[in-house]
């Protein structure tokens, strides 16, 4: 039983946030592409980048701004260009976007955060971003989350967003988050963008790491393409305006601020997935049986990575053997006459043998799975036992069509 | 300047090989689908494997057999069922197909090596496989090279042969090579299939020491979908046959054996990935100053592995920054103010910092590259440069097309 409730909002659900989206002519589209995240206080402020070598502008600033200092008040992200392996020029954008905004804001450049999604190699098109900025601000406000969802996207078809309610000390406590993320998805400490706010009253450090353990259960464990962004960056606030106790160490309080922030994630992680570039379906892979929760997930991971897995479950071919293979090579040692595999509810190879199975009704149970209707049935279910071990883990992907092949045939040019 | 030259004979090019391909009902199609490859003496043999996991019946008979006794006279290879997954029945299909073709052969089963390819988690249709393996032994000649090649593919548009002659001590010295392989190909240690035959006189020990290098800068280095088999095996023989001196330590003679010896797998490799699934373009990445080879090739291979690099080709795009950013998450560490991208002879990025370059004319040097004529320009290369280093490697793939999907959604049902 979860110990917390959905609510609406989004990321301004928490109390004191405000957040905006609008268009301010970076995309050649024409649609949103400038968000912005406020806190009407300073705000605890923990992130986790990608640990690609080849870094956007933006996380090399963030990281720096969170090093010196781990508070924030504000979070612009705009969309278009990545503003990566842009050099020099690059990051002194960067250093001028934070700039602007601490001034339109009447707040310090310290505590505004800069994020950017889009084509890498590109650098953001300032002359845009100048005019927009004022009118971002300007756009502020209470009920802001949607807007600013949309305004984060590329290749997504849906935006991403959740908040939930519990209740420490008898106050209520909530966390809400917005994300993007549909291509280039197979993040490494990150995902592509996910930026989370929480009023709750948490030191920096726990904060930090509460986060960093979320992102290893949620944005860590997804995968679309096996491609790492140069741009992943996951940003969590928390401005303590839920005026709950302070909770500055393990325990009871702190367990139960972690879980929601991680089924935070995790929605957020899962929603990326399932709106991975042409896919049809969410798959998850549970693994159990593992020595520890790392390798089950590593194991999991490369399942729900692998281009003939995906392939096949595009095609709604329950292909175990492919499952097998994927688990094979996934780097973790196992007995292979200790493997199980399951699809949905069909047993199909128990101590590492084969077994007969309904293959037509296992194929059906593929064919029910369709992402449109964004139902509990999108979802296809792989279970691997791989031992006797205690470690358990998951990881979502989703399947590989051709639609994947063309709009990623198509992106530039 | 390569100092040896092609000539026809594939693996019964080298001297005292005979082989033979014939149709033994294995296969739904009714294509060729039974090889045998025979060396009329005892044969040094070495062999590199799947470090998966979850390994064929096959490839633990072969490597037990190997560390048992490093010779053979033998290699039976069925295509249409991989005998992976498939229990301790299949370990006893794997002995009694060694057993009947030692039987049929008149020689010790402890010389016959044993591969398969084809459906995970399916049993080779033993009656089937009975009734073949007479069938085989009589059609065994020396000039059964295609034959053989033509009966080890599976979803393979075309055979892949080579042969070499260099001379040693003024005597002819061959190394003969046929490959299967299509998609499921990301090796590690070994690719799908491989057979090489040698005449040389070398020790056992340098054979091996040779094979397990040549194949890291050949099958280890190619990638179609990122995915191992259970089945990879490169089995290289070498029968003594030229009756040139033997080689048995480092020195002019054995390099110039090595370096032959990779050149055959070299050309299978690339043969490998050209002929990926769905392919129409091979690609080959040549990365330059990093700290060694292992670190330039982990990087080659990373790019040549990206869907997103790859459905970029596909799509004749010059999209330098989805490089860039597959380069960043190879796992080796580097500058990023060094990287330098040049695609075919269009230099892009230079200091990490982004050139001008006219894209038309890019788009064009892409479009010219299509895999149907076989020709040296069905190749685009990538020149990545990622510091001072002296490390250099290279990489082979293909580019990412609808068909890929088309082939591995339907290959099952």
């Amino acid at each position: 039983m979860a110990d917390w409730q959905k609510i609406t909002g989004g990321i301004t659900a928490p109390r004191g946030y405000q957040a905006a989206g609008i268009t301010a002519g970076l995309k050649p589209s024409g649609l949103p592409d400038l968000a912005l995240i406020f806190s009407e206080v300073e705000a605890i402020a923990a992130g986790v980048f990608t640990t690609s070598q080849v870094k956007a502008a933006c996380v090399e600033y963030c990281r720096q701004r969170l090093q010196a200092k781990h508070s924030a008040r504000a979070i612009l992200c705009n969309a278009g260009q990545a503003n990566a392996a842009t050099g020099t020029q690059g990051y002194l954008d960067t250093l001028e976007t934070a700039l602007a905004v601490g001034q339109a804001l009447n707040i310090s450049s310290e505590s505004v955060l800069v994020a950017s999604t889009g084509v890498i190699g590109q650098r953001i098109k300032m002359d845009a971003l100048r005019s927009g900025i004022p009118k971002v601000v300007a756009a502020l406000s209470e009920t802001g989350s949607d807007a600013a969802g949309g305004a984060i996207i590329t290749t997504d078809l849906v935006t991403k967003s959740i908040a939930l309610e519990t209740t420490i000390s008898e106050r209520p406590v909530r966390i809400g988050g917005i994300a993007k993320g549909s291509g280039m998805i197979h993040p490494n400490m990150a995902t592509m963008l996910a930026f989370v706010t929480c009023d709750a009253v948490v030191s920096p450090a726990l904060w930090q790491q509460m986060l960093a353990r979320a992102a290893d259960r949620s944005f860590n464990s997804i995968t679309v393409d096996g491609d790492t962004s140069t741009n992943d960056s996951l940003i969590a606030l928390a401005n303590g305006q839920s005026r709950t106790p302070a909770i500055t160490e393990l325990g009871a309080e702190a367990e139960k601020l972690e879980a929601m922030l991680t089924a935070v994630c995790q929605h957020l992680a899962k929603a990326i997935a399932r709106d991975g570039e042409g896919a049809t379906c969410l798959i998850e892979v549970e693994v159990t049986g593992a020595h520890d929760e790392l390798s089950a997930r590593q194991i999991a991971k490369t399942i729900a990575g692998s281009s003939l897995v995906k392939s096949a479950i595009f095609g709604r071919d329950p292909n175990w053997g492919r499952i097998a293979a994927a688990a094979g090579r996934a780097g973790v040692p196992f007995e292979q006459e200790n493997l199980q595999i399951k699809l949905g509810n069909f047993l199909m190879l128990k101590n590492g043998q084969p077994l007969q199975f309904d293959r037509a009704a296992a194929s059906a149970y593929l064919k029910k799975a369709t992402a449109g209707a964004y139902l509990q049935q999108d979802t296809v279910l792989i279970s691997v036992n791989v031992g006797n071990g205690h470690g358990s883990g998951k990881a979502w992907g989703c399947d590989l069509s051709y639609d994947y092949v063309r709009i990623n045939a198509e992106y530039t040019t």
